[in-house]
């Protein structure tokens, strides 16, 4: 999965999102700079405007084939001029091995049933003895479309899904003054401590003093609210945006399913 | 609107759902040996199949204009191949005035936005100069979606939601003995007569015997119930398919939209 | 269950209609030509004209009694002049041992809860010493209907459910030129084959020169296309319509719940 | 319209149920000793014990008719046993000029369409002559269903959706101490007065010492709470049922339909 | 869980609706004469008037803490004047280990999210080291709303879900005559009995002289139907209401959960 | 209505968000940086850190109304500690004449039927005298809750709905090729100019060549595409915040209700 949505935001935000999106699991990034912070990849295919300068999807192919080093990975778009199905056909003909993948982002006017068409992409592929042609697919994709898009797709560029994500609701308010609790109604008072039980995903939250939880097997959680600005310095070094994705999916094995509420009132909020 | 759809049905009813569909208002008919029956022209367009032999859109258009009746308008079949913008493009551009309409059978997976699709055609044909140059559809289409497609289609072809139009409930039963008025449960006994006032379409039934209902202006309802068969032998002339054509064109626009119930007890059944 | 509704199509489609329920799954027709075509035994029971003609249910059931070969079972009609309760007992008290069964065609006006009427008949049976009677239903009977009533009905009439069953979309299309794949868009391209295997109920549809489908067991898939018609003469013996049914029912144990994408993409279509 | 339900409720509240369906309008009650104290008809048709006692339904009318003071007025109850449409014939042909009306408690289960039930039986007796007759109908009516059913139906019985009618809210609370407003969170506090404008419906909350409202012709509204206990003693006559239902009815023209929020803040609560 | 509901109905059925309550599982009821009655705790906290008099939830809270007989438990009704938060702490803080619980009967204009609001008092108290008071919820408390709040509440007061619960529909009918079985459309005739088998909950209703159906381990039903009047005079003790509570506690853990449908013809009526 | 929503989002985009909320019509922004620099005024009220830190509404409200400048309004914010009723009631004793307005920022969980308590906050004030003050309402406003709150709430804050706004979709794409018309599927082909006509809102969208619109009065449409930055240079100045804002509230009520489609095919896109 690449990130292709900074572009649709302020440029002034592009590296923020792309180094999100990379840390929250992508494989690459379409920003070259933000690439570059991040060490991550930047990643693209050929774009529109290519076959429409060709005006010819395969003549746009053939051009970018003959320039580029041979280890970027030939990827063609077969969406813009006409239908995926004899596009297809026609670019695997002209690059056959040498052809990594077809990429579709089919305007929404012609998604009728894109399952559809992607399994007609990939059964003209293979009855012709295309089957190592990888599918790729982008424009409009998020997390269910992705669910229903698997059996057939190898690989997502997705955009406003990850760029323009829904707002996580947060808010900053007095807990606590002088040592007392103290907070408007609607806010639980007192200073707060947030654990994490060894190999848990969800957090238990427990007023400021409490002791660390203990799991069944007696190990405790980890307090996760650590100070990262004393005295206005940085005074804790953050991990490699690699690392800190790692760390991202390795965590996402262990999601709680059980509904907030089922686990306990403390851990809810 | 041209009927498209008596070839899905059992051959032996092709003529009865054509002479039907003309009755019922349509334009033409596609099954040749019934448009001769009725009187009405057999209507299609270039098929799919000359688009397939030929391997090319305009190749196949070319080779129909040749040899054909210069008097049969050209209608090229747009969506076989590639996509129906640029296909638009192309065979505007190799018949010009020649070109009569330009025809969508999209399939359903390549439908997104059908209505979209068609507003593209038509603006890339009129920015090229082509507003002469009509646009059909055909596939799937029924009452509804005509309503919606009106404002940019100049005709359709209309196959199962015409061929295989839900069917109404009707039943045979006994509604009198020996002139005494006796029914089943569920149904009204005696012998009935179905009666129209002039220039109303809603039926009004009454008892065999009751008068001809009267309206405002003081005219008798006609009876419509009167005998086709006497003695084995067919004994009334039916009109030709056309005048009932006109009929039932002219009936339409007196439809009664008033739900059944306001209408009256006896104007119900 | 005895298919009921030919009778309500057009007459030159009743023979195939009777046929097809015959060999789906009905064990037996109401129109007697049909029925002795596809060597199916023509089934029903005494009409509400007779029942009307008499004036009263027992006198009428008493009447057939009287003159029917003994070996006809007797079914009564309970629906047509008064109420199924008081009916049903009158006709049982009637002909006690002889009668086989009551019949409800009830009116849909009269069918409040029609389970709770036949729940009350079956009870007023009972309770009288009539355990033996048994209840047949008809009139608007559809498969989810039957599974609402099995607990207290003994056998159905069916009618409009079978006769006009929603039609199954299919299309000819061109799939090959001269034995190259080529086929519109929407359509995959290339001769196929259809194979099953052996105790299985899907279809794997592949291209038609693959070898065939092996299963677990290493037991080759059966080719399901085979040519009936050569030189424009049949070739192929149909089995008869009894040996057909025998092999519907005998498939119907196996059929893939598993929805059709589960089942991979060369299966689906 | 005759309130059936009393029966339904525990016997302590019968009067007090009669006399409110009286007040709100209904034009007789069932229950004989509730009648007498609020003056009202008590009002009610041959019970189905009757005809289950003889047996047959046109037998137990016929005693009642002769036995019964030639004042009060025939109703057949016409469910009992048989289908409504045959009893309805057989009762009028039975007493002819002399029955008043056939009454239909048709049971839920046999209720599937109880318009075309009542449309039936209409049309029956009226191609039988029997225009006089009146069709009454009771069991599950509620505001709902008389709508549906006027157009067919002379009179109902109507039980649980008035004897059992939704509670509506209502409290007492403090509301000022010592002269001083003072309520609850949720109650506006302070005395108030109700106000009615001349020829109005909705009413007008106002603080208890604001001037009457006026209305556009300058009328003033009357003040609705007052007294009606002071010193133990009840010190206002009420007017008698009838007097009160005379002024229900009058009211019922006037319903106010705007939205409660439109009326404006003070008058919404 | 006590019956709060008997002011809003009619006196007169107070001490009925009450001794019901009980039965049905209330720990308590709050109409003082019908707790006597039955044997049964009359129950309450502290009024909404006191607190309002007082103008100061707490200060309400210390004069009752003084005067009232220390048996009784202190129960602080706190969302009369401010928000439940803070008028918690405030009167756990008043009466520390003597304050048995908080009452919220929040007014529905302030329970946007009343599960939030009790999950914030419980966590007020609790950083406070308030862990031992309870929390009572009342107001429009239903089954539903019971099962949502339980993982926080201790005990509720339930009025009007109760006081007015639904209304079960019963009838008298005529069953049979003279012996016989006879009894209207939509009624099953002839005598019955209700029978029970040893440690189940649903019934079996079969014809009067049918035997006791046996279970599985051979032991036979209870019959149910049992005289209470006898020549106008009452022949059987009822247990007392206690005892009756009891075997009501008993029977709901063996409640079917299957569908009556399911359990059979003869067990569903 | 003031925006309240720039603190939620990144504060690179701050001023930019304050800049286009102004423009769009907020009388105030709440960034004090961003007022400076479009002209707007810098708008907030006491905020909930204040209340906590006093611990009482009402001596917050005093501290402030001692120290800040007379010409600043007072405006108290309620929903701090206590509840609004009573804290209404409270602030407005407090100050009396000097009271401008109370805010309500009810917090989620309590707002159970916000319009209730609003009514009942207005009430409270007005019958002890305070009619002049004003009522401001702020946390989760959106432009469908306003239209709710109207008839009750004189000012509004709104945060999230404004700053968070929904992403209108937008595109660049080639749309001419060395001056020839040429875009990719699902595109419209050629430069275009969009047109609007005097005094009215919608667009008219036409190919660049074609001559301005013309409206019935005879008045040419005016082009809204004009070049911005040509050489690298900004060629245009743009108006100063509060002009644009007035040219938006201007437009504001011409906007055409008529769905895009009755517009025309062209004046869709």
């Amino acid at each position: 999965m690449i990130s292709f949505g900074a572009r649709r935001m302020h440029p002034a935000l592009a590296p923020m999102i792309e180094r999100n999106a990379f840390v929250g699991g992508c494989d690459g990034v379409a920003v070259t700079k933000a690439a570059e912070l991040i060490d991550a990849d930047p990643t693209g295919t050929i774009p529109h405007a290519l076959v429409l300068m060709f005006g010819d999807t395969v003549e746009a192919l053939q051009a970018f084939h003959e320039v580029i080093d041979p280890k970027v990975r030939r990827v063609a778009l077969i969406d813009t001029l006409q239908d995926e199905k004899f596009e297809a056909i026609r670019v695997a003909q002209a690059l056959g091995k040498d052809l990594y993948a077809v990429r579709l982002d089919t305007p929404s006017s012609r998604r009728g049933d894109f399952f559809r068409i992607l399994e007609e992409v990939r059964w003209e592929l293979d009855i012709r003895g295309f089957e190592h042609v990888k599918i790729f697919a982008s424009g409009g994709i998020d997390e269910y479309e992705i669910l229903k898009l698997n059996p057939l797709v190898d690989g997502y560029g997705v955009g406003t899904s990850i760029a323009n994500a829904p707002v996580l609701s947060f808010a900053l308010d007095i807990m606590e003054i002088e040592g007392k609790p103290m907070a408007k109604r609607g806010k639980r008072s007192g200073a707060k401590q947030v654990w994490r039980l060894p190999g848990a995903f969800g957090n238990i939250v427990l007023a400021a003093g409490k002791p660390a939880p203990v799991d069944a097997a007696g190990r405790s959680a980890e307090a996760l609210l650590k100070p990262l600005i004393k005295g206005g310095k940085i005074i804790r070094d953050l991990p490699p945006p690699r690392t800190l994705r790692d760390y991202v999916i390795e965590q996402m094995a262990r999601i709680e399913l059980a509904p907030a509420r089922e686990r306990g009132l403390r851990g809810d909020y």
